[in-house]
């Protein structure tokens, strides 16, 4: 099967190689769509995320979905022919973490396109069948493969546990933020805000139905939301941008008693924040790390008509064409690219 | 100004009575929209619910909405002009259920309508200004009014923490069950069903956006569920009926782990449970007893038009046509009533 | 090796059959101490609890520890000779139950002296090692064998989430209702009240530091528990008797906005609840099903000596009578039986 | 009547001023001991705590204890005779934060000796009821007193959700650590490990019960925990010292998914902290301010022995000698010193 290794960073190639075969618990997908992701685009550019270094070719991708095509003898629940979203990280199903629900921090998860583990852009991969999901016929494979990022949008909802009537800012308008305020909106946030530097994505994010965007290179974040707010502040802030202005001045713009959500990566680790304010307003600032029992109501959201993914796709390129659509990836103006496979 | 009391069972009577004046922290609002509830119809046929009785005349009515038209002086949050939406029960604020922000449970609660305290089928009623809610533009007086029950939806909805992708069964499809229909989306369900004995009723809630209605009288309600859900069982059920029938399947129709919420008042106190189903099916049943801290989210959902609560009106009469307009509250296929005030 | 299994009702039969081989994920334990609970009673009198039959011959007991005489080869937590206890109920690791960290829950699990899997009345038992825990020096076998009922404890205050300052009623005073009294005390309760019918179990309670305790056969438990809390009620009940008065009881005991949990199974399934009371008094009513996460801090609180569950022992018998041990275990006055084995 | 004025930077005068009248909803007590918290000794040593400025003569004094000399008409809860403690601050019982039972955050609370609101160095004072507690006979006056920074303790342990069989590492073992040391235990926490730069201070927390005690001028904090954990981490961090290094050092020190509680109020505002840290191990970090619904449960805890804390009073002075026993505060040793008022 046709494979893209990333042998060293900028440098994909073309490598065939064996068709797995599913485990007794696996199936066998054939991968058609596979978005993009930021993560991908940094392991192309640099070679290593933190710790992870790319050591031997690895197949990026982990937004991904396709055909089953076979299954292994003991799957039960999915049948070949299925439309399927595969959730890219398979957890060691025993420590503390994965017994208490929060398997998504299981030391020992195998997640798609992290050092050693390969990804998605490959004609196939087998996969444990309880973290492969049926789309139905509403949901279309293009959006199945999305259902990762907006379950990263989800689970850093419910990381802020954002409600009916909640004022929510969303600082970054990339995937991350757009599908964030998706998922806002579906937990039944009335008013969304979001703040970028690109005016590009801002419009983008006033087309989706922010409603109020902020230019942060042209308006002062904490008064716009202040403005908005009538002085009180949002409830939640989802961090989406990374950047360490913004990670910031998150602790101005939450309102008192309220809960900011940091979910961006960003380039600097340390970043000054101001405890006392976090005492005196009692606030609660929240990491969150990828995601865990996401991938259900992320179907059923996307079969709803709920929200929205695919208006977040700037562009879809065949997987021979993978290098450009990398580099088109890095421009800042992209929010997110797919690659499809035949 | 005129009023109308209910005298005795059956017996409504137009009445001249002072206009209030505010106190300090009161506004003075000239009431225009008033729902008729289930309840106000309770006292007017029967003159009593449970423990309270109607012995003094009784103004009735507690979903209300009007014009500010003047304000006491140490009112700074709104100005005579302003459009309000009332907020029924004023609690003493010095309990350990006010303090824990549970205020609905206050046992010294004001209630309108409730002996011995009056309600809002007057021209004026006199306000404790935090208890009075400003509303924007979009959302109208009649909408405004109906945010009382919406905060009924709510707060069951709460109650059951229903969250993003939850299947959602409402049991009745009287203005409760359809508000909470109304919230359960809001609060991110993405399949609701809705049960009811009255086949006009159901028609409406699949007007409305039902993914599923099950009409009882026909259908084995959780023989329904389980089709729709694949064995599984709502994750949440709002049983906003009373009726024994089906407050007991709801037991049945939830699935493991999952939450009913009671919030149907029953005729009959006592119903056999099978509590062998709550305790190996580790279910949560919630009593949900009117709402705190739900008018901002009401009103905020009614302006972001999230929500529709003028679709469930049927009629709306002047406050001289009250008795005409109570008979028709009865017809089992009214869903909501509402008197206008000039 | 030597086992025990249960032929018929009331019909024990010492049986030799091959010592079993732990696969790769597991360990060998030797068995040393088994409590016997209700439900092994249960099967010995009535051959089965529901639809759960005793067909071929069962080998009862789930409330066990031992010591680890061999390891398989994945097994990197343990090691022959460590002193260990065994959570019996082992999941699928696939289902949504499962993800969610609520294992117990899970509708596959394979749990200890439920037909068709046998328990540890038996001189070895090969068990996944995720599920067996160490026990440190301070902490006994008989300690480590009484985790398990200590654990349903544990889970009903979480349940009820019982926290610091509370008063908790707990009904009934059999091994449960013991520990749950204990977990209960571990969480904060501050105030700890117990009612049965059997004086003798009460005055031990009373012994065990119960603040309060009642005998339902000559007091009312409502007017007992007002006269205690002023009228208030008990912020959690914690039900542990299964028996009808009590359960239906409980509504009246709880405190308005408190929580009842079910944990005691009732014999008849269908208990008259006061549904309006549920309402009004917006109660939260809890089945409580076995236990999920609980073992570490079950062996945590034994060794830090906060609890206390040896004082729980009536009588502790060999294998070899374990006969004598099920008909003592069926006395009223009996709390906790335990079989040894060499 | 006596009270003792703080007229700026150092200077305490004592002054006669009119004994206050309680109001219809309030009770005058007359003050018997009252603790020297930190706060009244920054405003002695500095003149000021941030934006809050000693204009004006300050009563200091927030943590007080007394008995009830005369009651307004309207309480009903209370009697002259009665031994009292009182929470510091009053809230305006209107605003959001109030609503929700977070009245802790309302921003027009009146918090004893902040500027302009005096406190309770004086022979009287006047409060709101419902903001008085009764001592039940086992707790002492001074025990009452403390019922305060048990509060802050309390509260900070609710922040951080610490439960049964939990490991807190708290971070500073002045008054809130050695109290939040307490409340952990009481909520059931079985490891409590305390660090501090004073040695005198750890081997008093080692004598209160604390199971590892740190002295991180001589170990790192990090290893010291890992070592004791095993390399997981703590499951809740409580920081009390307010300390640069120590607040940046809680997000090594906690385990992956747990919970940092910030309470200790730093000099600097401004902490660089690691928000990678943060987001890969998706940590919680609470705010812990002040405190709200904790006087129940703090004097239940007294009453019961389940807390202690007359242990941490190094000395207690009469009013007259204030000025000494300020001065002694400041000592680093010192832990708490309180004034008894006859």
């Amino acid at each position: 099967m046709r494979t893209v290794v990333l042998r060293e960073p900028g440098q994909f190639e073309m490598r065939e190689r064996d068709r797995p075969e599913p485990a007794d618990d696996e199936v066998l997908v054939a991968v058609r769509d596979v978005g993009i992701c930021g993560s991908d685009v940094h392991y192309y550019e640099h070679g290593r995320i933190g710790d992870y270094v790319v050591e031997d070719p690895l197949v990026l991708g982990h937004e991904s979905a396709g055909d089953v095509v076979a299954v292994g003898e003991n799957v039960e629940t999915l049948v070949p022919g299925a439309r399927v979203t595969l959730e890219p990280g398979v957890p060691c199903r025993q420590c503390r973490h994965c017994k208490r629900g929060e398997y998504h921090l299981c030391t020992d998860v195998e997640f798609m396109a992290t050092p050693p583990h390969d990804g998605a852009f490959a004609e196939y991969v087998a996969w444990p069948a309880d973290f492969v999901y049926e789309l139905p016929e509403a949901v279309s494979l293009r959006e199945g493969a999305l259902c990762e990022p907006l379950s990263v949008g989800i689970h850093a909802c419910r990381r802020g546990d954002v409600g009916v009537g909640d004022t929510v800012l969303v600082t970054g308008a990339g995937p991350i933020g757009m599908l964030a305020m998706e998922a806002a909106r579906a937990a039944g946030a009335t008013d969304v805000l979001v703040s970028d530097v690109v005016g590009s994505k801002l419009d983008r994010a006033l087309d989706r139905g922010a409603d109020r965007v902020i230019d942060v290179t042209e308006t002062d974040l904490d008064s716009a939301v202040d403005e908005y707010t009538d002085g009180v502040g949002a409830d939640v802030v989802v961090e989406a941008s990374g950047a360490e202005p913004s990670i910031e001045s998150t602790l101005d713009a939450v309102r008192r008693g309220g809960t900011v959500v940091l979910v961006g990566l960003a380039d600097e680790a340390e970043v000054p924040l101001d405890v006392l304010e976090i005492i005196d307003n009692e606030l609660d600032v929240h990491g969150s790390f990828r995601y865990a029992n996401t991938y259900d109501a992320a179907v059923d959201l996307l079969a709803d008509g709920t929200v929205d993914v695919e208006g977040i796709v700037d562009f879809t390129d065949p997987l021979e064409e993978i290098d450009a659509a990398f580099r088109r990836s890095m421009e800042p103006d992209t929010v997110k690219g797919m690659i499809s496979i035949d």
